[in-house]
C-alpha cells in the first residue's frame, strides 16, 4: 500500500505503477498523473494542453467544440436515470461548458455477448429521448460485441460537436481574482443514487440522480453576463473541479462550507458511508466563475432556468494563495482542497 | 441454432433475439438488423439514415465530417500494428471516405484494472506516431478503469472531425451505372494477420496487417477525377462493402473474381482455415466507384501514391439487377454476394 499522506505531498510518477489501478479512472490525482506523465507528452498539442473537458477548434471559420466520454456505470439503471441518459447528457454538458450549443453526437456501443436485447432497447430509447430533450441528433455510431466475460454488459462512448458563439471564451484557465463562484444546486445526488442502488442500500427516500442537460442554463448565463469558467463537477465532485480550476488558472479559490447545498438524505448517506459529498459525482450541476460586475445578473438568470433554480454563490476567486482551493468552515477554519488520490466510488459514470 | 440458409433469405428481426450475440458486432447481417430494427428507428434523422461511415454536417458554413469507432481487437499487438495504430487510422480513414481531410481526433480509453502500464505506454506512443503520420492532432480524451474481469485489458474509442472540401459529394448512395470499381490493393491481410497471431498459427511468412492512413490516396483521387463512392472494407471485408453500396445506391454491382488481388500467403491461410478472403477485414485499403470518363486518370493517380500502388479495376456498376452485387467467376459463373449472417472472425478491430 502507498501511504496516502505521502502520496498527496509527493505523488509517484505513473511509470512507478506497473499496472493500471481503479484510481487511474477516478478523475483524481492518479488520473491526472496518467494524463500529465503519459498522454500529454505523447499527444502534445496546444488544444490538449488546456485540459478543458472539450476542445474548441477553428474549422473553416466555424468555432467547433469537440468532446468525448466513455460511460461504464454500474448498475446500468438507477433512480433518476440510466447509462443511456448519462451518455447523452454527459457529452452534451461537456460541450456546454465551453459555451457551445451542442448539436450532434456519435454513439459507440461495446456490448458483452449475452447482454439482454431488452435492456439494450431500453437504453437506446432512453438515449433517443435524452437527445430530443437536449436538442441534439445522434448522427453516427458503431457497434462492437466482445465474448462473454470480456466486458461487463454494456459500455457506451459518446462524442459530440457543437458551435461556440463568436466572442465567447470560457475555459478552466480563465478564473480571475474577484470572480464570484456560483454553484447551480445541491451536490452529491448522482454519486449517491448510483452507489446506494449498487450496494442495495435503502435510505428513507430514494436518492435520485440529478442527470440533466445544462445548455439552456449556460445559454441564460452567457446572455446575462460575463462568464469566465464553467465546469460540471462529475467524477471527483465539486472539490476536484475547484482544484483543477485553481491550478489551471493559477488562481486562489475560497468557498464557504455552509453555503454549499447538500440534500439531507445525501448528507445522511454520505455520513453513514464515510464519504465526503464534496468529492461525490454530479451529472446535472455546474460551477461557474463569473465577473463580479455581472454576478447578480447571472445568478438571477440562472434561477429562472429549471436546472439552475437552486443556484447560490459559494465563494470567490482571490489574489492570495494562487493554485490553491480553500474551504472555509463554519467555525472559521480553512481546509485545503486537494485532488482525491484514488477512487472513492468506482464506475459512477 | 438458426439455419443459415433460412436466415439469409429471411432474416429474423432483432427483437427475436433475446440476447446480444457475437454476430451483432460482425458488421454483417446481424449488425445491420440491429441498426435497422433498433438504432435507426430510435435515433431517426436524415444524416444517420444515409448509413455512411461518417456524418457530413453543415456547421456555420463549414462542412464537417464526424465519425466514431470502438476498437476491441485481440491481441492488442500483431504483425504490422497494434490497437493504437488501428484506432487512429481506422477513424482517419472513415473521415477520408467522405473526401474529408481528417484534422482532429478524440481518444477514450476503457482499461481493465491490472492492465500493464508498459503496454499502455506502448499503445499511447503508437497512437501518437500514427497521428503524426496521418497529420491529425488528438485534442481531447477520456480515461475509465473498470474492475478486473469487467473488460479485456484495453478498449479504445476514437472519434474524429475533418473538413469536406466544397463541391465534393462522396457517399455510399452515389454509385451510378457505368461507374468503374477500383480496389486499392490486395485484400484480407489485416484479418489474417490478427487471426493467425491470436490462434498462434505459423505460416511460411508472417502475414502483416495493412493498417495505413488513406487520406493522401483519397486526395490524389479527388484531384484526378470524379469519385462517387469510397469505402474502406474493414469488418466484413470487400464483399460486405460491395453489398452495402449496391443496396444503399440501389445499383447493380459486378466484380471479377480473377481481378481481385489476394496475396499468396493470405490465400493459403484462408484455404487452411476455410475462410473467404472476400469477407476478411482490411485496414489500409479502399474500394471506389468512379465516373467512367475519369477512371483512367483516377487509377493512374492512385498508383502514384504508396497506399494505392497496387490499385486495379475490379468491376463495374451496372443498370441490371439493382441492389445486388455479383461476383463473376473465372469459369463464367456468377455468385450473389450477400452480407455474412454472423461473425467469421470476432474482435478483429
Amino acid at each position: 500500500m502507498i501511504d496516502k499522506e505521502f502520496a498527496l505531498s509527493c505523488p509517484l510518477p505513473v511509470t512507478h505503477h506497473k499496472t493500471v489501478v481503479l484510481g487511474h479512472g477516478s478523475g483524481g490525482r492518479l488520473t491526472s498523473q496518467l494524463i500529465h506523465d503519459l498522454f500529454l507528452p505523447a499527444f502534445d498539442n496546444p488544444t490538449l494542453r488546456k485540459l478543458d473537458d472539450q476542445a474548441v477548434l477553428e474549422m473553416d471559420g466555424a468555432r467547433i467544440a469537440f468532446t468525448t466520454d466513455s460511460f461504464v456505470v454500474t448498475p446500468l439503471f438507477f433512480p433518476g436515470g440510466d447509462i443511456g441518459k448519462l451518455a447523452v447528457y454527459g457529452t452534451v454538458n461537456d460541450l456546454a461548458m465551453s459555451g457551445a450549443k451542442p448539436l450532434y453526437l456519435s454513439a459507440a456501443f461495446i456490448m458483452e455477448e449475452g447482454f439482454s436485447i431488452e435492456e439494450l432497447t431500453q437504453v437506446t430509447h432512453s438515449m433517443a429521448e435524452a437527445a430530443r430533450t437536449a436538442g441534439v441528433a445522434i448522427v453516427t455510431g458503431d457497434t462492437k460485441v466482445v465474448n462473454r466475460g470480456s466486458a461487463d454488459k454494456l459500455f457506451i462512448t459518446t462524442s459530440g460537436v457543437g458551435l461556440v458563439p463568436a466572442g465567447l471564451s470560457i475555459s478552466a484557465s480563465n478564473a480571475k481574482p474577484g470572480d464570484v463562484i456560483i454553484l447551480s444546486g445541491s451536490i452529491g445526488d448522482h454519486g449517491m443514487a448510483v452507489f446506494s442502488t449498487r450496494e442495495g442500500l435503502e435510505f428513507e427516500s430514494a436518492i435520485m440522480s440529478d442527470t440533466a442537460p445544462l445548455y439552456a442554463l449556460v445559454h441564460a448565463m452567457t446572455q446575462a453576463g460575463e462568464v469566465h469558467v464553467l465546469r460540471d463537477p462529475t467524477r471527483g465532485g465539486l472539490a476536484t473541479s475547484l482544484c483543477e480550476i485553481s491550478s489551471t488558472s493559477n488562481a486562489g479559490i475560497e468557498v464557504y462550507a455552509n453555503s454549499i447545498p447538500v440534500r439531507e438524505d445525501v448528507k445522511g448517506a454520505c455520513e453513514i458511508l464515510g464519504l465526503d459529498p464534496l468529492f461525490v459525482a454530479n451529472e446535472g450541476k455546474l460551477v461557474a466563475m463569473v465577473a463580479e460586475s455581472s454576478a447578480d445578473a447571472v445568478l438571477a438568470a440562472m434561477r429562472r432556468v429549471r436546472e439552475g433554480r437552486d443556484s447560490v454563490v459559494i465563494g470567490h476567486v482571490v489574489a492570495e494563495h494562487p493554485a490553491m482551493a480553500l474551504l472555509k468552515t463554519e467555525i472559521g477554519g480553512s481546509r485545503i482542497l486537494d485532488l482525491p488520490f484514488s477512487e472513492q466510488l468506482p464506475r459512477i459514470c
